[in-house]
């Protein structure tokens, strides 16, 4: 067979998928299997008997990252590496994580039957505790792996029962002895659902994310004045939860305001003393700005900002606002994007080139290596909830766009 | 002494202000004395030998309220009444219901002083329970002497701690023998600080409320869709937060477009999942509306709903809304409130015809026999906070106001 022939097994990846995600299957139709616990151990141990099958060298480091090596003509050149995470959510999906993982595996395994030889070796990953749902924050594997995070500070995060993220990593068997650190890679691919509701709208299978947008995230905190509700006129009040409201608005029309390019939400609110009869005293929420532009983020929030003062001095309630986390913009390699377009459209996959509004293990990796990602689309837009759905033919033509462009990057020499 | 040139000793009400108030003293100022407690306790036996002191008749009941009965010339004639509560809030001031309990007391230690006699009995009330901040609802024991709630009911009530009521009334030794059920009253008076501003801003010493607002108390479900804020566009969003921000304004610009007579609050919010990187998916919201005028409160949830619908309906977010509570206005006994206003008048003292906003165990007394109150200024309209404040002046003003609306009620035949 012509390696340009070749394809993967779509029914098998099916299996694969179906398989792990009875590994903390819940009542809904998702998954929960949060980093570290009994359900991390089992998709770990069901993962690594896998790897095993197909006799690829595996070795565990110490944060508990999982890597399958796959031989080449040439083992002393950096390898390609693919992956994703096996962790969920509280109440995630069975496709978040998973499937870049599986479809990976689907790879191999598709390689590894119709024998074919690459001049660079494959590396297949697992990155321990991408969601941070758990243990806070996010993607800390691949974040310390790739230079951006302590390891001893990872080890030292706390789940809400106060339990150790080392002690838990132990206790499930994971801290392995390989250096948690970069070695050469030659670059890096994530196969991974959308998680936004642009492919299904645009009717296309593929998408390459040129990048993934900037992050700024902000918390807001006002005070007002606490008096019981009933002998308290309205003339005079300083209802702390009616200036959040009007900023919570603001923020909503942001973005339609910046002409687009941006996306602006309020996800997190906390009401004092939040009782019916008493006037709100202390309100904090959260903004998060995302754009692929950082300066138009910026000038956003600088717009948020004058908004917020006016209403918070209209309305006697003092504001104080911070700036939490401040993540830039992250272009991919534009050749390695520009190839997992060619290959869609090879296969003969409509795709889209777009941008990734969420963090992934690859904006560590973009940080270390040529990075790129291929997108499938979720159904109704929807993620992290149980109802998290992509069609069989969709995960199978991502796992072949991921085929092709592995296979491409191996055999450069 | 001519009866009409009594006059209190204010000096000695200060004192007993300021005994009761280093019981559950807090570090800012106020106190912290929740029903039942050993706070509670405290207070109930110092106030029960003041009341021996003067030689009062002392009952307590077996909701815990506590009487004493100053005998008249007609001991056979139902008494006038006066009283308020004890008790505080969590983080509550020095003056809310212990300066009616107070104030009646000085009332009485003046006539006792002056040895002036009545027609009729005299009994002061301390009522158990009136906050409702440690064993829900508010009012208990004055709710259960005027045979609006059931005694069994109260006493199987639990704190946060699930310590019961009654077994609470136990321990601190205020289980009385006496049956909580109403007898024959002739009139109630209640003494207590305004807990709003209006006093203050139209500069009189002296309210006299014409009765007690209704409350209407509502509760509103939002749902929305979570998904990951940052891979999901703004359009297609079905933010429950953003539907519920919207609410939240219109109920705060409620009263204005009903021309007032009306005050209108959101006092209590719940966002789920409330994570900052997910849209909000349900929310939760109280709305109270009290007026003077139910038909005019019910007018003003009515046009509330339909913009809540048109809202829901807007921004995909269906609503469900749950009529909570409601209680009617409350016009106080007209002949008592003039006789207040006509004490103040001829003490000298500023004073305003009004309406109180806030509930108080007059309004269960109200249901049983003539009532009226008496209100003195809340210094910047704060209540329920520990910097509550009212002038030692303005105490004095009240308890005068108090002793003679009493002697009046008192010497009718």
């Amino acid at each position: 067979m012509q390696s340009k022939e070749l394809r993967v097994n779509g029914q098998r990846l099916r299996e694969s998928m179906e398989h792990m995600a009875k590994i903390g299957a819940t009542p809904g139709g998702g998954v929960q299997r949060l980093a570290l616990t009994d359900e991390d151990k089992q998709a770990r141990d069901l993962f690594v008997r896998w790897l095993n099958d197909i006799e690829l060298g595996v070795t565990i480091d110490e944060m508990g990252n999982i890597f399958g090596r796959r031989p080449s003509r040439n083992n002393s050149l950096p390898p390609v590496m693919s992956g994703s995470h096996m962790d969920s959510q509280p109440s995630g999906g069975r496709f978040d994580g998973i499937l870049g993982v599986m479809g990976t595996l689907e790879v191999l395994r598709t390689l590894d039957e119709n024998q074919v030889e690459t001049e660079r070796p494959i590396t297949i990953v697992d990155w321990t505790n991408e969601e941070g749902a758990r243990f806070s924050p996010a993607m800390v594997g691949s974040g310390v792996w790739a230079g951006a995070l302590e390891k001893d500070w990872a080890y030292s995060r706390t789940d809400i029962n106060d339990n150790r993220f080392e002690d838990e990593l132990i206790r499930i068997g994971y801290k392995g002895k390989a250096a948690c650190a970069q070695w050469p890679v030659y670059c890096y691919y994530e196969y991974h659902i959308e998680q936004g509701p642009i492919l299904e709208r645009e009717q296309k299978i593929i998408g390459a994310p040129k990048g993934i947008v900037c992050l700024h995230w902000y918390d807001v905190y006002l005070e007002g004045e606490a008096n019981q509700v009933g002998p308290t006129p309205m003339e005079g009040r300083h209802d702390a939860l009616c200036a959040a409201a009007e900023m919570i608005l603001k923020v909503n029309e942001l973005p339609e305001r910046m002409h687009g390019n941006l996306v602006a939400t309020v996800g997190e609110i906390q009401n004092h003393p939040n009782s019916r009869n008493i006037i709100p005293d202390k309100v904090h929420f959260t903004v998060d700005i995302r754009s692929w532009d950082d300066d138009h983020a910026l000038r956003a929030w600088e717009l948020l900002r004058e908004e917020f003062e006016e209403i918070a001095a209209r309305r006697g309630c003092p504001i104080k606002t911070e700036e939490t986390w401040k993540v830039q913009h992250s272009p991919f390699d534009e050749k390695l994007v520009r190839r997992i377009l060619d290959v869609a459209d090879q296969l003969g996959y409509p795709n889209l080139h777009m941008v990734s509004g969420a963090g992934h293990d690859a904006s560590y990796m973009n940080q270390v290596c040529p990075t790129a990602m291929i997108f499938v689309p979720s159904i109704g837009g929807r993620s992290h909830v149980e109802v998290e759905n992509t069609s069989w033919e969709d995960c199978e033509a991502g796992a072949n766009t991921l085929l092709h462009a592995i296979l491409q990057s191996a055999q450069e020499g």
